[in-house]
């Protein structure tokens, strides 16, 4: 069990519990990942996403050595919005028929998850900084700055390929 | 009654579904938006709120031209990403006490529904140009430049005030 909101009363508190939020996130990304590199079928956005999911392992690695460092359990907490975005996801996935419609359903999808993961990481490192924890900071900043690259790998993806393909 | 993913066969389809996706998610955030203007302490977060609230009604009405240039029948479809994004920041919202712990929490969720909206503006704006409706491009952009605005000052708000004061 994470952390509960009702726990939260300091800014520490709310570092960490927004901590297991991302924590529980990426965990959930590398259970989505797989699928959508199934579904996909241009090669490049497949190979996006398999490269994707490498990084977000090794994200996964970083968020727990920065919980280490914090001094914090390396735990999850439930994440209704990842949750929430995944879920959609999957339903779009499920339905969509023709493969280049579907191809970009599926890099839009993948676009929602990584502003969901900017947003937190760009929080947390803000927070980390607030409470001097800047080697949490670091590593925070590293997980950034891979969300950004990726997002804009699919931007130019979508406007180069798949969109054109499909209209 | 919107349209249904299984119903989503070209482009076309794909556009208007997410047009009603973020139609849904645009009224959804004025309902939540007197929620945290109320539960907020610091007078430029409860500001940048207020006007943002006006902003969201201004592009709920920018979102209906765009229907109706597209010819397509103005109404929402559910979008269980923004409901995650909301229920977490209500989640939030409900438990922690201290009002500066406070602040900074609502502004987090504040981002993460900002980057929600990005993401889809951004995702929107590619396909209107891919099927020609530069139009309706246009008139996103401007919902899109704003939702970016926002996100600007939540982010220089968190790194000036808020979480300083908090920490």
């Amino acid at each position: 069990m994470g952390l509960l909101s009702k726990d939260i009363k300091t800014m520490d508190d709310l570092f960490v519990h927004t901590l297991q939020d991302i924590y529980y996130a990426e965990n959930q990304i590398t259970k989505a990942l797989p699928q959508m590199i199934d579904k996909a079928s241009d090669p490049q956005l497949k190979q996006a996403f398999q490269t994707h999911l490498e990084e977000t392992r090794n994200q996964i690695k970083r968020l727990e050595q920065v919980f280490q460092q914090h001094g914090a359990e390396v735990k999850g907490v439930d994440c209704p919005a990842i949750d929430g975005i995944t879920e959609e996801a999957q339903e779009l996935m499920g339905e969509v028929e023709d493969p280049e419609v579907l191809d970009a359903a599926i890099l839009a999808s993948a676009q929602a998850v990584e502003h969901y993961e900017i947003t937190r990481y760009g929080t947390l490192i803000a927070w980390a900084k607030e409470l001097g924890r800047n080697d949490c900071a670091q590593l925070l900043q590293q997980n950034l700055e891979e969300e950004k690259a990726t997002d804009k790998k699919l931007t130019a993806l979508a406007e180069s390929r798949v969109n054109r393909k499909a209209a």
